[in-house]
């Protein structure tokens, strides 16, 4: 079963929007065992949507419309499948109802463009939108003329989402034959996404039928997506488990995530389990640490704090590097961002201590200390573990795989 | 004249991976007064994409094929497009002879499989590809079977760019009409994208033939770009000037940017021309404002540094707010935000301080101090702001709002 996806609105033919509902759909879709063949973005023009209905119709077997179900005259899905379909639109008073109530529980007068919302493809079924007000639609046509599933969704992400999920996904799943699919996703830490596709290209050989995707995810980061389909739940898991387990061994604690877990996330489960506190100083990274590690909700429980210190005065001040040490080392060394994980421990009181310093780019790099080295210290009060690395690409990647090495000492310290 | 992209590669038709080269293309092409209309994603499967190509030679001026040019099976573009045409391919000894040199500067053997790489559909001419292997090409029909303009790039994004801009830029511009387009983006901060429309709308209609979009950035940042095309650079510029200095007036000093600059970029500009220099402390922005700030290089020429100070005893600790003003206030609280600003201004010698406390989310809020709720405080030395906002969105949207709240203030206190 095979699938296109068609996107609607000259905002996404500009260069300053892209679709990212396909990929939603797409990932729901694989579940329900369809494949997308193709994806087509095409303005609001009558005869451009009404072509590309007519060829989407031709070949594949589920076709999605997303957006054009508005109230303008810009909006044109549900008239041009209908048209290209032969079937008329037929108004439904109770959608037209229901909109004239929304309108008027805010006090407005809803004009009669809008009751074009109303109409809906003879035979399809209107799908409610409790997120705004363009109703959906379902459309599955069996008969003489062919089996296809029509499915029209509003644009705004949100609406579109839920949609599918509450309205589509059940439908969906009474018409297409019962699909049996498992997916495993691992995340490995500072390997590199060609080095870490040799190593699993072998294991991959020793398991069938399972499929593999290996991705990039930010700077230190490589996702690999396992999924398998079989004749039964059980044996699709039990299959994409076994490839885990062997990749597991292949990468052993470079494996920071085996269920899509972010780095973030797996830290701040170790601290919590360990019922541990961590506090950061930060030079070059200035502050992306600290953020990373508060984008989880409920990091206030293991995150205390930290100094950003950009300026070498204050890398004493608030972290308590002696001067000295700056004047002898250099502020980016190892034993500069010793002391900043030391210094930072001890005045947050924290179980654990990290320091990061180096040189993000684009200038201020030297032939002795270029643009890239970075030096990541973690202090536990006994020991302080320092990591002197060269980070490849431009100031943003430099900042993000420096603070996915820090991430990945204190994960690793603690598991 | 109008055009459709294609981008080919099973790859794209995943949950994991989206075109963006489009973008990039769309943007070039507008420049050339070429409109994008249709955009297409297709696998790899030789039937798909000869269908794909037929029909988009049939509906389009320019067709640009991206990707599939490598040297394995499912590199299937070349053939494709060759039959489709119904123009063979030739072989170029030049070509082959470059990539087997390539291959042997590396001290490799080239497999056989490579030399299609030098197949070029009959009547294109070959462009080089400088960071890569796969050359693209571009053909230009102006005969009896129509006009049409067909250029195949390879897929990765910095390979595309570069033969976009180096070779074919200047082949388009020698076959298209002259073009005369300028543009201008404008930025406005803390003011909603439906209200900046409303307000926008009657400037833009006492502006003719100017295209306009606007578009919400990060959260508190709404663009709006204008466009014109006319007779001249000269008279194409003058429009979008006058529009632009129109919406000046309309919107005063929340325009933070007339020519796409970031808020970040425009706030260490001011702290630059006036000498001034900055720190901050942040409670629930957990270092999201130092890592803006930090973005920009250069940045440790104004920015000192700060605390993170998600514990309640580090606002003391690192930023000098005394407890019994946490005690009686709460840590939430503008009298905290003012003396978090005070605080760490005085703790890093700083021109102006920066705080900001508040409630990201999604736990921690009451009734009376709801999640969205954030204080933002700036100290000069002699006067402190204090600004309350109530912030909607999930996490991370309101951590950016407030950041975002902060920079503005930074930026108005220096305007």
């Amino acid at each position: 079963v095979n699938a296109e996806i068609i996107a609607i609105g000259s905002e996404l033919l500009t260069p300053h929007r892209l679709d990212t509902n396909s990929l939603f759909l797409t990932g729901q879709l694989n579940q329900l065992g369809v494949e997308v063949s193709f994806k087509t973005v095409v303005g609001d023009r009558r005869a451009d949507l009404v072509a590309t209905a007519r060829i989407a119709l031709g070949r594949a077997d589920v076709v999605i419309f997303m957006g054009g179900l508005g109230p303008t005259e810009d909006d044109l899905t549900r008239e041009c499948v209908a048209e290209t379909l032969g079937r008329p639109l037929q108004r439904h008073a109770r959608i037209v109802e229901d909109l004239r109530a929304r309108f008027a529980a805010r006090g407005w007068k809803m004009s009669e463009n809008n009751e074009r919302q109303g109409d809906v493809i003879t035979g399809a079924e209107a799908l409610d939108n409790k997120r705004g007000s363009a109703p959906g639609q379902f459309l599955h046509i069996d008969d003489e003329h062919g089996n296809a599933i029509i499915i029209l969704l509003p644009g705004p992400p949100h609406e579109l989402r839920a949609m599918f999920e509450e309205q589509c996904l059940h439908r969906l799943q009474a018409i297409l034959p019962p699909q049996f699919i498992a997916t495993r996703e691992l995340k490995i830490a500072m390997i590199g996404e060609s080095v870490a596709d040799k190593r699993a290209a072998p294991i991959y050989k020793a398991h069938s039928a399972i499929e593999t995707t290996i991705l990039a995810g930010t700077p230190g980061e490589v996702q690999l997506h396992l999924r398998s389909q079989a004749g039964s739940l059980e044996e699709a898991q039990k299959r994409v488990d076994a490839l885990a387990t062997a990749l597991e061994d292949e990468f052993d604690d470079a494996i920071f995530a085996s269920r899509g877990e972010s780095m973030e996330q797996i830290v701040g489960y170790y601290l919590g389990m360990r019922a541990a506190t961590l506090a950061a100083a930060e030079s070059c990274t200035g502050g992306m640490l600290a953020e990373r590690i508060t984008s989880v909700p409920g990091s206030s429980r293991y995150f205390l704090g930290g100094a950003v210190v950009y300026d070498n005065s204050l890398k004493s001040e608030l972290a308590g590097v002696p001067p000295l040490l700056i004047a002898e080392h250099g502020a980016v060394s190892g034993q500069v961002a010793a002391a900043l994980a030391e210094g930072i421990r001890a005045k947050c009181k924290a179980t654990l201590g990290v320091g990061i310093t180096g040189i993000a780019g684009p200038g201020g790099g030297s032939e002795e200390k270029p643009v890239g080295l970075v030096f990541h210290a973690l202090a536990d009060g006994t020991n302080t573990e320092v990591v002197e690395r060269k980070f490849p690409g431009d100031r943003d990647r430099i900042r993000h795989w420096a603070t996915q090495q820090a991430l990945d000492m204190i994960r690793r310290k603690l598991m």
